[in-house]
């Protein structure tokens, strides 16, 4: 059986939104543990009696870990918070995977410090999907700020388990790979870019060169790999840029004469349609590839439909054994 | 009298665009002269020869720098262009500016080789005004491009130049200055962004701490500096999502039932409204701060609006002595 250790305290919406997420996949994945870590006396009131089962359990602790706490502190002396007991769950062998929509930092701190890098990886990468304009699909994005410093090595150790989490996870048969860069010319960037392309060049993937900030959401590439703090930039700005543009058509539609409302009623079915394509509940949560267990973050703004998605992801990832592929391809360079 | 020398040549609406631009900015500002360089036909075919005068010249020049073209090549080996003969022009005191719409780099190449780095400066950066959300004055970011690898010193030497920008082109009191970084205490980012935090902190600018991508439009700061590299990648991310997303809404408008159609009729001016806003026309162009007289880009696609107002910009950045402040001020430390 495989197990999910979810932190249930995480989010803005946690318990509830994580509690109803869980009651929900588990009918769909009856192969599979869910294992909440939280506070028992929340998580009994919401969990009807008659829910819990070897399915579904509840491991008690009684600290939080807060957005604003201090991750790598945070991690050292809050040793009884829900999202540092799920880590221990996973490094014992208790359980296959960890789930969080708490404090990023302290989540990548666990996945690093207490689950443990795989051998041969150099530096763990956090890689989101994030949507493009004309498909379904969308795109991985790694490095999005696990690393505020890279070296060329680390690029391509993220491309190649981008990549693989691409085909088996997302079934993309040849995922292509282009390197975030200044330029198209394969001679663009600074020593770290100009170095990466030649390694990315020379390995087995389908690499097909340089990417610009403008054309990321247009479905060139199924996986773009980018140094950590570039990638944190961009990410952090497609969410503002797409967010201050959305208000702005709120409020122009809203603070504007009659008949102008009225077309916004009538609009409203496209504009929800349009929210929706920007909305990557679908994609499930970011990964931190490159450890010995999936550890997976989802928003912490996250309701219960992300957060579902987020665990049908995890679950096929562990199906899928795609840490232990990690370990054999980096063990043996 | 000024002088702004003007590569009629560059841009997808040249020379036609740039000719009307200037018979309009012309009656605006009676103490400035326009020189147009470009081809000779052409230029006469759009100018009326009454508008010849002392106020608006021609220097015909027989070469064009191409979009494609590798920028210091081109200026090496297109001595008859466009663009180098107007550099050359203002290198030689003939004129006090430099404005085009054609190839960033080859424009860049231009400012450093041809009309030379400021004394004191160590590496030009460039700074467009980009649109904030609830207020028309925007922002300034430096450097978003002119250099792949930047070093601390740079970035402070930006922010002063861009503050000082602010304050006498925009009319800002007490400029707002914010470092882009990975997140918001003073240790985020690499040593390049620590080391920048630091020498920002200790200067006399009114430095306000760390900027992430996400609050980039949300006018929390009057100047954000970066390094190069992500400054680039995050302005081409602000316009490719900008751009995806307006896309998606003009498509979801149109390909909907008729109800929504009818809809999309009654919100158009309200979405007209919208788009003005990310219109940066009203801004003007880029500029390549650090060089020894005023260089500003406008976008290739810019019509004549936006052309007129950057022909503004200049004009008052020649009258403000903006370069010889920075040579002042750089020249004595």
């Amino acid at each position: 059986m495989r197990t999910i250790a979810i932190d249930a305290m995480g989010g803005e919406n946690a318990p509830e939104a994580i509690v109803k997420a869980v009651l929900k996949a588990k009918t769909e994945l009856p192969e599979t543990k869910f294992l909440l870590f939280g506070d028992k006396e929340q998580l009994r009131n919401l969990i009807p009696a008659n829910q819990i089962s070897d399915q579904l359990g509840v491991v008690a602790t009684t600290e939080v870990i807060a957005d604003e706490d201090e991750p790598v502190k945070a991690i050292r002396h809050k040793k009884d918070s829900s999202m540092v007991q799920a880590a221990n769950f996973v490094k014992e062998g208790k359980a296959d995977a960890l789930l969080s929509l708490g404090n990023t930092g302290a989540l990548l701190a666990c996945g690093i410090f207490i689950i443990g890098r795989i051998r041969g990886i150099t530096r763990p990468g956090l890689m989101p999907t994030l949507p493009v304009k004309n498909s379904d699909e969308g795109f991985n994005m790694v490095d999005v700020g696990a690393n505020a410093k890279s070296k060329p090595e680390y690029l391509l150790q993220w491309a190649q388990m981008a990549s693989y989490y691409a085909k088996k996870i997302r079934e993309i048969e040849n995922p292509r790979v282009m390197l975030l860069n200044n330029g198209a010319e394969s001679d663009k960037g600074d020593e770290v870019h100009q170095e990466a392309y030649k390694l990315l060049k020379d390995s087995n993937l389908n690499f097909l060169g340089n990417i610009e900030g403008n054309e990321l959401l247009l479905g060139k590439a199924d996986v773009v790999v980018t140094d950590g703090f570039t990638g944190n930039a961009v990410l952090k700005n497609i969410e503002g840029t797409s967010s201050v543009l959305l208000h702005l058509l709120k409020d122009s539609l809203l603070n504007s004469g009659m008949m102008t409302k009225l077309g916004a009623l009538l609009v409203k079915g496209s504009l929800a349609g349009l929210k929706s394509k920007f909305d990557t509940a679908k994609y499930g949560g970011a990964v931190l590839l490159g450890v010995n267990a999936p550890v997976v973050k989802t928003h912490g703004r996250s309701n219960e439909r992300p957060i579902y998605y987020t665990l049908k992801q995890v679950d096929k990832m562990i199906a899928e054994n795609l840490v232990a592929e990690f370990r054999d391809e980096f063990a043996t360079k």
